[in-house]
Formats: C-alpha cells, sequence, structure tokens
C-alpha cells in the first residue's frame, strides 16, 4: 500500500466513525441535512480527525470519547469552507472537483448549512461528557476546540483575510494569517487528543508547538500548489492567488524558498513526535504525505 | 418604576454581565469586535438571559456558573438577527432603529461576525466548567444550548421559514416554524437555568412546557405588532409580513384571535409557574411584560 493509499484507508476509518454522527433529520427542516450531507461528503481528506486520533491512542487513548470531537473538527472545517465560498467572500463555484454548496442549493441554504455545522460540531461535541468519567478532560477539550475555531483562531485568520484581500501584506500578517486561519484547527486536534487522553498541560502545549509547524507547513504546501498543481489533481482553477493579487509566503519567497521551509518545518514536527512515538509510526507517514500531496 | 422601566433595569443588570464576557480583541483581527460589539449593544431587551437567571434563581441556584450560559444564549441569539438580516436572508437595513450589521460593514464582516458571535457563545459557555463541581450539570446546559439552537432548534425553523417563503402554509406549518425558530432559545434559557441549578429531568422537562407557551406567545405577539405597531416604537419597517405574503398566525386567524391566543398561553404559563413561585415574583412581571410591550 502506497502511503497516499494508506491514509486514504484510514480517512475511510474515520467517515466510518464520525458520518454516523450527523444529524438524522426528518422533519420539515430535512433539507439542511442535505446540504450538509453533501458538504461533509465531498471528499475531504480527513487530516483534522487523523492527526486527533493518532495524537489521542500516542497518549493511550482508548475510549468512544474521542469520536465525537472527531467529528466536531471536521464539521467545523466543513462549515469554514462552505462560508468562505459563499459569493460575499471569496465566490468560489467549485471545491474538490464538486460545485460548492451555494451554487447547489442557493445562498441562504448554504449560509444556513454553515451555521448548522458549526453549531452541530459543540452538540456533537457535548456527548462526549456521556462517554467519560474524566469530565474534566472533555471539558478542557471543549474550551481548547471554541478557542482554536473563533475570534482567537480561525475566525481571527479570516477576518485578516478578508480585510487585507488585495492589499500587499509584510510577512508577519502573511504568518498570522496562515497560524490562525489554517493552522489554529490542525493544533486543536492534536491538543483536544492529548487532552481527552488525559495528558497534562505540559503535553498539551508541545502537542501545539509540533501543531502548528505542521499546520504552517500545510499552508504553504497549498500556496504552492496553486502555483504549481494542476486543476485535475486539485479539482479546482489553480493560479486563484497570482489572480487575485494574494500575497502568500510563496509569493513573498520564491517557489524553491517555500518547498525548503515546507520539508524544515515537517521535519522539526517529526523530530519533536520522535519525543512520544517511534518514527514508523503512522502519525509520521501522515506528515511526510502532507508534504509530499499534490492536492 | 413601571413594568417597562422594571424589566429595562433588570436587563442593564444583565449586561452588566454579558457584556464584560465579551472577547478583548487588541490582534489585526479586532474589527471583528466591533461589529460583535455593535450589534450585541444594539439594544436588545436581553429577555433570555432575564429568563434563564430568574429560572436559575427560582430553582436555588445562587453561583456564576449561570453567567457564562447568559452571555452564551444572548450571543446566539444575536448572531441568528445578524445573519437573518443578510441579503441572502431578509435583507433587512434596520433592526431596533439601527442599520444593520451588513450596511455598515459590509456583508462579508457581518457574515463572519456572526459565525464569530455563534462560536464565541459555545465558547464563553464552556467557561462555566471552570466555575462549578457539578460539571455533568454544565455538561447538561451544554447540550440543551447545542441541541435549541440547532437543525432541531432555531436553525430548523430558520431552513422552514427561508424554503416556504411566500408560499401559503398550513397552521401546522406555522406552528412549526414559530416554535422552533423563536421558542426554541426561549426554552434553552429557561431548561438551562434549572439544569444549572441541579434541577432533575422531570422539573427540567416542566420548564420546556412553560416556556414554550412563552415563546410562541412572544412569536405571535410580535406578528401582531407587525400589524397594529408603529414603526417608531418598532425601530423597523412595519407591515412586513403582509409585504412579502408571509403567513403567521395572525394571518390565518385575525388579529383578535391572535391576541386572545397570546393571553391564554401566557395565563396558563403563569399558573404553571404557581407551582413553583409566589404569584408576585419578577418572573411573572416579565412574562405579562411580553405580553404588553410595544416593541
Amino acid at each position: 500500500m502506497t502511503m497516499r493509499e494508506e491514509v486514504a484507508a484510514r480517512a475511510k476509518e474515520v467517515d466510518k466513525i464520525i458520518m454516523p454522527m450527523m444529524p438524522d433529520i426528518i422533519g420539515p427542516q430535512k433539507t439542511i441535512y442535505e446540504v450538509m450531507e453533501y458538504t461533509m461528503s465531498a471528499g475531504g481528506k480527513r487530516i483534522r480527525p487523523l492527526l486527533m486520533w493518532e495524537t489521542y491512542k500516542m497518549f493511550g487513548g482508548t475510549s468512544k470519547v474521542i469520536e465525537p470531537f472527531m467529528a466536531a473538527i471536521e464539521m467545523i472545517h466543513t462549515y469554514s469552507l462552505i462560508h468562505d465560498d459563499l459569493p460575499c467572500m471569496d465566490n468560489d463555484d467549485y471545491r474538490r472537483g464538486k460545485k460548492t454548496a451555494h451554487v447547489v442549493y442557493g445562498e441562504a441554504m448554504a449560509l444556513l448549512a454553515g451555521d448548522a455545522l458549526l453549531n452541530f460540531a459543540f452538540e456533537t461535541a457535548a456527548k462526549a461528557f456521556n462517554y467519560t468519567d474524566h469530565l474534566q478532560d472533555a471539558a478542557k477539550a471543549m474550551q481548547i476546540l471554541g478557542q482554536k475555531a473563533g475570534v482567537f483562531g480561525m475566525i481571527g485568520g479570516q477576518v485578516v483575510d478578508i480585510e487585507m484581500e488585495g492589499k500587499p501584506l509584510t510577512m508577519e500578517l502573511v504568518e498570522f494569517i496562515d497560524r490562525k486561519k489554517t493552522a489554529s484547527l490542525i493544533e486543536a486536534s492534536m491538543m483536544i487528543g492529548a487532552a481527552l487522553a488525559g495528558a497534562g498541560d505540559g503535553e498539551i502545549q508541545m502537542m501545539k508547538r509540533i501543531s502548528r509547524k505542521i499546520g504552517m507547513a500545510f499552508q504553504i504546501q497549498d500556496d504552492i500548489l496553486d502555483v504549481i498543481g494542476t486543476e485535475e489533481e486539485l479539482g479546482k482553477p489553480v493560479g486563484s492567488d497570482a489572480k487575485n493579487n494574494k500575497t502568500t509566503y510563496v509569493s513573498l519567497t520564491g517557489i524553491e524558498n517555500a518547498q525548503a521551509e515546507v520539508k524544515r518545518l515537517c521535519e522539526e514536527a517529526k523530530q519533536q513526535l520522535e519525543l512520544f512515538i517511534g518514527e514508523d509510526d503512522f502519525i509520521m507517514d501522515l506528515i511526510t504525505y502532507l508534504i509530499d500531496r499534490k492536492n
């Protein structure tokens, strides 16, 4: 099995856990389920729940308490894509080779489906309290989820991204946006995995540092693929950053420096992770895959 | 002090509790704080946190654990107004006599401020775990909040409301929309107040029945005011339901029957509440105020 096939197989395991947690709506409001389901099953790589799951196991976690949070982090990631794609935001018609939610279901329903997924993420995460006697750990995980998804995390990055649209940015601001908009949810994934397994605050902070490197590398790789990738591989138009005059790590430093930075960040993350696990662990492969990916 | 002044005074006490819980944002994303603050302080009556607080005290609650949830319910109410007012939804330019968020700050920032308030509501509610040793009660409150705000609650009502726009509706569907879109958060308020004070599941269900009556009466009163109120009192254009061919309880049964229904629901709610408190309690005045209000 190639690394890509291995990650895809693990993503399927994730789906077996998280998709049954989607709401079973049979009332007059059932359309919203269709929109939520359409976007949740639109070919995401499940990077965040995978990282959360692996980190949870790495710290010795063995219970079902992790499952609602795995679903929650993917729901939050998905809602953010729906809202990002709306006409008043990035106005994107395609993602992962499929029409975006507002193109298929209209803007109002896409807006509500995003709201619904964000809300349902917390609704789902709250179910974790039924699966554990360590309520304090679940409470800590809930607080991390809120912080990393909100104004001090992902939304904070989206705000600056929108405000600075088309303007030239400093490297400092590019790093702020990348860290908030992209790395935050990846940080949340590993921090929550650790917290729910009963890791101490020191260990949770270590996971934050490691996952921030992974998150930054992930975003820079995205920017690289927007330049050197193909539309077929990405499932969306390439060259959009250049077209929109978007300042990125790549536009500031060039492709080669960006590629070197991705490599550096991933190697550092892996080295630090070796304090906790062996180098032949799946999480190491997962990180390598994140650098080598073509989409 | 008139009843209106009494409610306004209590709302100020609520504000002293909930407004300091708003995020203190000083980084590059600080614009979002301005939008969140603008809408949170746009003259809401604070009905939901007031009902939550009174119910909490009614069941003997005395700690600060209620405070994050009081803020959370008002944040969720406020985000739902921002998103409801967006051009792709109801496209309203005024609310409570002030320009709506998207008119002042643009659609993208209004969308993100709504997302931010919804997220921050859960982020804030999660802080309640730091104020109590009864983590199970806080977990129950968190689950109620998620359920009543989401696809099985408020958002479920918004979905049907949008899908059925301009179409003739049966009374059954009108009641579904009113119950989900409006009553859900009022149910959440009283149920959470009870849950955090340590009430049993039976008592929480009783609060659900009582608050549903209050919520339905509240929505029908809104529909009545849209017909007989004045723009000056309401702070927004009147007659919008008729203009938009919106089927409401009033359009189906007429003003007089609607007024009788509001009175009946409120009297029943008060009678049932008397099982728990005396008839001279503030919560009784609050319900009377909700019927008699002009805005």
